[in-house]
């Protein structure tokens, strides 16, 4: 059976109908998949009354430990058991897991270099334990990762985007991978303020050219290029495109296709 | 395989010392094994932080929207997700569970009578997932539960006690079980004044006469009531007994056993 992997973040999440809606189309999707998400405002809004202020580092944000415990909070409790109730409402079989779980996804801490980043984690493929996952779809169950990882009996703060990479590209070795990264906008755009300009499918040929003419420009390129590694390492498809349509990503008629 | 459910309680997840030795011996207990945990004081404590101040009604407290939010945080976010990191830490492949997760704690949501409790949820072992349960500790998992239940895509406030039993319960059908209540007490005190009086052993027969001489009494009277049930109803040993004796209370050398 094929396996889709779909990560949403914050736009979704912060939305409550939006997300609601979102959950009813996931639930709808056939074969076998996993659900990824990110944080949110909420973990910000909540961490301020409870007298956490963000504190970045070069644009950064890190995480000391009371920031973990919110996101252990907010992340693995709040939105995480949200989205598996809503999910089982709507007759799909969720089960939440942070990394720890199962000790489904072990990390490294990132090692302190210029800015120690705290408690956060860096998963590859490699550290993923495909076999559980695998398990839990056998069963019937369809995982959903809050973005934490776990090393050494602590938690780790973790990006949503790699999680659902390293996710897919470990599970490529088990079952046909398709990687469905929903966001704010239809795709990636010919024309940025043109939401209708998507284009279709880029390949590794075409995305020298692309960052020749600007096209793809700023965070699009690590997300771009973080596609074609995927796609490199056997994930059949990555698609890129708006939480609203998530149907159509499957199916292949919106979004941007990386190949 | 010897299925073993143990239910902690504030006492030990209050205090950090305390549970993180409570957590090395349950770690070394062998065969099956479920843990089941309750709240503690950090709910109340962040609660109010948040300005979530308890709302009680004759005694209990009332589950309202924001405390909803709260325990799902609290309960199924931070506390539970560092019990399982640091069982993970420990040897102990835990996973963390709501009774949303996997669908394996579907419960009813409290009747109004005189009192709405609001999202608070009542379990019963029919309703457990016991073949989900089954099947993660079929595959070296040890299910770690937050007091948390649901229905109909709401979580539900539950009473930690009762998810163990009613636990212990469903799987008895499937192996035999021994259900351990590591409480602050070394077990049913034959003299509340001395903790050294812990009666070994109790039976159906023993009981009216242990009430009658007011041995029993209180919150005890139903908690031994409900242990005597489960074993009526095929748990083979319900043990109380002090949360820093784990290793003596599943040996039978240390609490009271209820049989």
């Amino acid at each position: 059976m094929e396996l889709t992997v779909i990560k949403i973040g914050g736009n979704v999440i912060d939305d409550k109908a939006k997300l609601a809606a979102f959950l009813q189309a996931f639930a709808g999707v056939g074969g076998y998949k996993i659900l990824v998400h990110g944080g949110g405002k909420v973990a910000t809004d909540i961490g301020r009354t409870l007298g956490i202020e963000p504190n970045y580092v070069n644009g950064r944000r890190i995480t000391d430990e009371p920031t973990l415990e919110l996101v252990t909070m907010v992340y693995g409790g709040l939105l995480n058991k949200n989205i598996v109730a809503q999910l089982q409402a709507a007759g799909c079989n969720a089960m939440g897991l942070t990394g720890a779980d199962g000790a489904v996804l072990p990390a490294d801490k990132r090692p302190v270099k210029d800015v120690d980043y705290g408690f956060v984690g860096d998963v590859k493929s490699e550290q993923v334990n495909g076999s559980l996952i695998r398990v839990l779809l056998q069963n019937g169950l369809t995982p959903v990762f809050a973005p934490l990882t776990y090393a050494q009996g602590s938690l780790l703060n973790t990006n949503a985007d790699t999680i659902a990479q390293e996710v897919a590209k470990a599970m490529a070795k088990h079952v046909p991978v398709q990687l469905v990264y929903c966001f704010e906008k239809k795709g990636v755009l010919m024309d940025a303020e043109d939401d209708e300009s998507a284009i279709n499918n880029i390949t590794a040929k075409d995305m020298e050219e692309l960052k020749e003419k600007g096209i793809i420009s700023g965070g699009m390129i690590p997300k771009l290029e973080n596609a074609l590694e995927a796609v490199a390492q056997g994930v059949q498809k990555v698609v890129i495109g708006h939480a609203d349509e998530l149907a159509g990503l499957i199916s292949g008629q919106a979004g941007t296709s990386i190949t």
